[in-house]
């Protein structure tokens, strides 16, 4: 690791002009909230594998940024060399800059690896005390990683229109339309799940996230895809033929963004006269369209700085929101998804009901009698966090149409489960236990649909305060599940739904409540969401989209709960409709049982009753043709009603 | 009214630079919400008698805009020569003085009726194109207005520390450590009620508001009270000199900012040398302090405009929270002055289904028999929106620290009550009848505090719909009061509670859901708000705030229902405190029964039922002391637990 910083400090010196400082973020050039392996630039300088963090390096010194989910492990990963810097209580970085570096100091990036958004926030900034933003040629960090883990050619393979639902030809026409509407010539286009959504395209080059490195370019008359063209079979090549896209090399996207400033790429053959130069009356051959469309939260400064900033408009891309409203196609597609993965998530809580008996001498899900005394087991038959996760991953892996997990999958006993964030590993995780609660949220990619669901349980005897919570944030849960609202309000309002229960008691959640969910797509996905903090971007609820609904109570040292289905969101049958605007509610499609056991049900409304009763009995008609006995019989008992 | 558009047409004429336009704002000095009848300059040129609106004349046209609450009035009180401009629907002022008028366009504003916020916008706005925001020496309408009312000098009273709780030197010390905390000089107070609060004294310049037309301010070592001192007697002089509070004639407040702006006003005497000219070290004999304190919007941009800018802080004053944090004294006042107010509430509900009964036949307050065919009344037995609300205003006045009504009664019957903002006019309002829904929205000030209470009744037979809404809102209103909320949460966030039980219906309301209220002082009071708007200034809700809870429901054409309390926020007991936030909620003060004969019982919860029974066996404990027979039986009738 001190070899990595000694590298970077000399490549910051030999650099044009020096640098005094090196900012390394976590994003790739797509700026990726998930990023593969050998994109991992900013875990690799400083050894911290958290999923948000960005690291400074200066001659002297080594910094390192990341909020409050990760200070403990940050704690733990970095060297003596690096120092954590706290979000929310240590200066940010630019104010840092500002304290402890001279007026004219220049502050290096990458530019690919920074939105127009954050560029421009930090350009400002820095400015203000007479200090630049430089940008890169290369990335010093590439070029002082030794054993960077190869390009890999995995290979692009065609989303079909059974699971898509939308032909490219369809959904072009669409996004054409907007750019009309707005007078753009054309839109670039790099948010990668954006770019599969938008040629129907999947791939492998990110875990978890079944998408391609790549890049869209679209105009009023053309299409453009950036890939590394050894990822395309003929078929592939065919394909996009077929839809009238044209297939370029990954890297020549900048050299394109360039032509499309100057409006000469994917347009009609110009005549020779005006390719020379600057080309006259551009803006009328292009059919009055004027801007380039960027997405200030997306798009790199790399990109942007090829544009002319007087011809752009930043906005959200359009793609954000169409990708959120999901066809009919889809919408079945995550509806059939979330069966099957609800059947998986029974047979592994029989299996792990049986296990916890068989190894532990735990009372059972359904049972709150002691547990009985069993000495340790065999280490070969010691449940841990990991093995158990493993188990479950296998039962998903035997349904139709399975291609991995989600995202990776939160696996938590005890005081674990407190940890929102936790990620058990192999050589550290805790042991099951009958005494504490285990909280699993997990999910699948299966090519119907993405899915992500949380459940927590206790196969001993839970205290009466653990069922106390536990029903407080079912009723939430349950409260948000079961709102309706007129079209127009946005997940920040809707949030409170949720809190309200646990608020009775003075217990909260330091997290969202909801997040959209792709299909056969990223597990999060904007551009709405459901949130105690008021969003910049105040997209409404539509419906059509799809939300979670997961409140959480979080106990340190002690345990967690957290319960998560997935809703879509569909228009209501209210008996008015007041001020004509529509009024919209949700359809739960996650299938799984709440655990009786931890519910108090006197803490519980005639209608929350009613609710889960009702829900229960769905439970068991749509999953029960999935299972086989014994597990129909379990299904059975954890779906009997109960009474208020 | 012609004479008065030419008069004015003559004067933008002959004013130096002659003005295009001239725009007439609906606030006075102090940008109050309520102004006096001298005050009402934008009624008097354009006829129209609503709260909100802005008229613009120019040599050919008048221009009114008004928002939606309005339309329908505006229409029927503008002239010919008025042209009604719908807000929300029609161009703004700013866009459509771009569109009609050329570049060098100038717009006359008298400077005192306008805040610096609202300036400061049109002036950005008119520069776009070139147009100019024009301060008149004088007010145009003044000029032209023959007749205007004349000034009075009402007296100022004490408001004893007995109904204040705080003394003003406690207040003026309060105040001084919030200017040290922002390093300001001083501050000028424009708002009436900030001024009557800090200096604990009230008046009748404004029906409604308890007020005096004044300013203050207030510097690190001095304060200052400007009024007419006409208005003052002995007792009141010396009221201010033993508070150590300068008085001063109301128009010496400009003299006074301009010595504030150059640190002259209210600082030790200043050597001769320092006299002359320019304060040398004026910083630093200021203790530190280097900015004059204005709320942008309370503040006229005429006292603005004497200030240096890069020398002030553009921030809300100070005093708009302390003032909506009541002390135990306010507090105590306000439960009282509620009381009685309730007593009165109740002896008008006891005397009115009397009246219904023996004139209209009516079966009554509690019964849903037939109406008995009594034929047409006498004329002088007739019950209208107008006498009933004068019958209740009595029954108000007969109680103890009676000083007046808080706002114009809202008495209404059927259609009218639908109508959000209506006020029965004695010579077209409409009579009482059994048939339709009865709403009545009415407060009073009273020494120790001001009241806001809104009760929706039928005396005769109500229909299956009636009663569902009237449940809707009733379980909203509820919802909101039984919150339970960390420090930090604002209105905004709480606003949903008490739509969510209407929306499950398809239902709405087209309003906020609460205000602060004064402590004999305004009924409208800031900063907080429970609204379905994000508010730019987004105060959080704070113990021993008072707020209403004021959800309704209004079918056009047919009835509208509303039900208003008035709620003192406090710390909650919960049983946990997760992130040591410390939690809220609310104290019910009004007391009056709810019409149980409007309820469907089997739509509320068991939770709603045991609130509503339990509210109502305190309002008989509570206000039996302040009946007499027959009310008391009436009473004891109307708060009979339900049944769920």
């Amino acid at each position: 690791m001190a070899d990595v910083l000694a590298s970077l400090r000399s490549l910051m010196s030999s650099h044009s002009p020096p640098l005094h400082a090196l900012l390394v973020p976590s994003e790739d050039y797509h700026q990726s909230e998930y990023v593969s392996a050998r994109d991992k630039r900013r875990q690799f300088v400083s050894g911290f594998t958290g999923s948000a963090g960005l690291a400074l390096i200066t001659m002297k010194e080594a910094l390192l940024w990341t909020d409050g989910r990760y200070f403990l492990q940050a704690t733990q990963q970095l060297s003596d060399q690096w120092k954590l810097m706290r979000i929310g209580e240590d200066p940010a970085v630019e104010i840092w800059m500002a304290d402890n570096f001279p007026e004219d100091a220049a502050v290096g990036i990458d530019p690919w690896c920074i939105s127009i958004d954050t560029a421009q926030r930090w350009e400002h900034a820095f400015a203000k005390k007479g200090q630049k933003l430089v940008q890169t040629k290369t990335n010093l960090v590439d070029e002082a990683w030794k054993n960077r883990p190869p390009l890999e050619a995995n290979p692009v393979v065609i989303h079909p229109l059974e699971f898509s639902g939308r032909s490219v030809a369809d959904k072009l026409s669409d996004l054409r339309g907007k750019l009309t509407q707005e007078k753009a010539c054309g839109i670039i286009v790099t948010a990668l799940d954006e770019v599969a959504w938008l040629y129907n395209v999947r791939g492998t080059d990110v875990s978890y996230n079944p998408v391609v490195h790549s890049f869209a370019i679209v105009t009023t008359s053309s299409a453009f895809y950036y890939v590394d063209k050894r990822k395309l079979s003929i078929e592939v090549r065919t394909y996009f033929q077929d839809n009238g896209i044209e297939i370029k090399e990954y890297g020549d996207v900048i050299t394109d963004v360039s032509l499309l400033a100057s409006y000469q790429l994917g347009t009609p053959s110009l005549s020779g006269e005006e390719q020379n130069g600057e080309v006259k009356g551009a803006e009328s051959t292009n059919g009055g369209c004027n801007v380039i469309w960027a997405d200030p939260g997306a798009c790199s400064y790399a990109l942007y700085t090829k544009l002319k900033s007087d011809k752009v408009i930043l906005k959200q891309s359009p793609i954000a929101l169409a990708k959120a409203l999901k066809n009919p196609v889809e919408l079945d597609g995550l509806r059939n998804a979330h069966i099957r993965d609800g059947a998986a998530v029974v047979q592994y809580l029989v299996w792990l009901d049986n296990q916890m008996q068989q190894i532990y001498g735990a009372s059972g899900y359904f049972s709150e009698r002691e547990t009985k005394s069993q000495g340790v087991p065999n280490e070969g038959e010691k449940l841990t966090e990991v093995t158990v996760s493993d188990k479950l991953e296998s039962f998903r892996a035997s349904k139709e149409h399975f291609r991995g997990l989600s995202f990776p999958t939160i696996s938590s006993v005890g005081p674990n489960a407190a940890i929102i964030h936790y990620g058990p590993q192999p050589e550290s995780c805790a042991e099951l236990n009958p005494d504490n609660i285990y909280l699993f949220d997990s999910g699948a990619q299966y090519l119907d649909g993405t899915t992500d669901i949380t459940r927590t349980v206790h196969f001993g005897t839970p205290s009466a305060h653990e069922k106390a919570c536990y029903t407080a944030v079912l009723k939430g849960h349950i409260n948000l599940g079961n709102a309706r609202f007129p079209n127009g309000t946005n997940g920040h309002a809707l949030d409170i739904l949720a809190r309200i229960p646990l608020w009775k008691d003075g217990l909260d959640y330091r997290h969202g409540t909801g997040h959209g969910i792709g299909s056969y797509l990223n597990v999060h996905e904007g551009p709405h969401l459901i949130s105690f903090r008021p969003q910049a971007r105040n997209v409404p609820l539509q419906a059509s989209m799809t939300v979670t609904d997961e409140p959480g109570y979080y106990e340190d040292g002690n345990f967690g709960i957290r319960l998560e289905n997935v809703l879509v969101v569909k228009n209501a049958d209210t008996k008015f409709n007041f001020g004509d605007k529509g009024y919209l509610s949700f359809e739960h499609i996650t299938w799984a049982p709440y655990q009786k056991k931890l519910i108090n049900p006197t803490l519980l409304t005639p209608g929350e009753v009613d609710w889960l009763n009702n829900y229960h009995a769905k439970c068991r008609d749509i999953l029960m043709p999935y299972l086989e006995n014994p597990e129909m019989e379990w299904l059975k008992l954890a779906t009997e009603p109960i009474n208020a």
